[in-house]
């Protein structure tokens, strides 16, 4: 697949290490990018170039952002009585576009995963303590992945805030929109029917 | 979707006007990027300009190249008789991968589209009368897609080529591998039936 003497090959081996991109993608990224105007081309690498200098973690929430504090921390229209606790910046986008939240997030900065090195101490755990020692938060949401990682990191996380008087929940689980029941995995399933709510 | 005060905006909104590149890739081709080290996004930024600024056709065949001619034409080793003609630099890579022809290119630029604006004169069709005039070609391969303007550039270049006592050939049509008949489009087993081989 590879050709070590095509002129495009550097550029189509440094796109192919994306997430997401494998050799043929990379090849037809490349190409589109030699068509591009030359002012294109480095207006894209302006951007890529500034926003990784610039971008550093809000200083309260963690969330990614150009200022000490983020665009979220800082809207003064947003509620103060919630909190979301999620694992990644990424997860706020997610959260953010089903536009059914609008209190303040706290970025864990990972799930607990002893395997992968990733020990409580390494996550933004003492630093969510202090904000609920101080914020007097009504619910603290987590928003966190269903997987071992994801229980793991709720169970400390439950037993870290017990002696708070704020109630803690749980994003809820079931069967995702549009999903069919016959190619359903049975632990979602399970879920489901454990989960199931009255009409 | 768009959430014009995250940080990671403009960044996003370059990378989904690329190809394949839809709302979500996009971002997470954007946090994968500030995942980087600085030195890997200038690396990316510096292959990329400098591939736009250093690419250019072959002068023979309009291969993109970062020589006057490119890395087939220059290679003594492939065969000089025959020639394949396709419309576009990424054919040849999609021919090479296929590892059988051996011979020389020639990119058109295009295929015959009134209706797109690109009428024969605007492909390099007379640098390919040209080239056959002066290489004694045995046979000339006309790789170029089944469709409406595929079928016109090819009636278009035999014409042209009808007095020079050299092979036309057309890739063969039919079933792709790995195919199943009943989800195969009717025009293609058409193809398949007409172009039916002995066994």
């Amino acid at each position: 697949m590879s050709h070590p003497n095509h002129p495009l090959q550097p550029l189509i081996d440094q796109l192919k290490r994306l997430p997401g991109v494998g050799g043929k993608s990379a090849q037809r990224l490349a190409f589109h990018f030699i068509s591009l105007p030359m002012s294109e081309i480095k207006k894209i690498s302006e951007i890529l170039l500034y926003t990784k200098e610039n971008i550093k973690y809000c200083s309260v929430c963690f969330n990614i952002s150009f200022l000490d504090t983020c665009t979220i921390c800082n809207d003064p229209i947003r509620e103060t009585k919630r909190l979301c606790v999620v694992a990644d910046p990424k997860d706020i986008l997610a959260i953010e576009r089903a536009r059914v939240f609008n209190g303040r997030y706290h970025v864990l900065g990972g799930l607990i995963s002893p395997i992968d090195g990733l020990h409580p101490e390494m996550l933004r755990l003492s630093e969510l303590v202090e904000r609920v020692k101080k914020d007097q938060f009504e619910e603290i949401i987590l928003a966190i992945n269903p997987s071992v990682e994801g229980d793991a990191t709720v169970l400390y996380i439950t037993s870290l805030l017990k002696s708070f008087s704020v109630q803690l929940t749980r994003l809820a689980f079931g069967l995702p929109m549009g999903a069919e029941l016959d190619y359903t995995d049975e632990i979602t399933i399970q879920k489901a029917l454990l989960g199931r709510t009255k009409i």
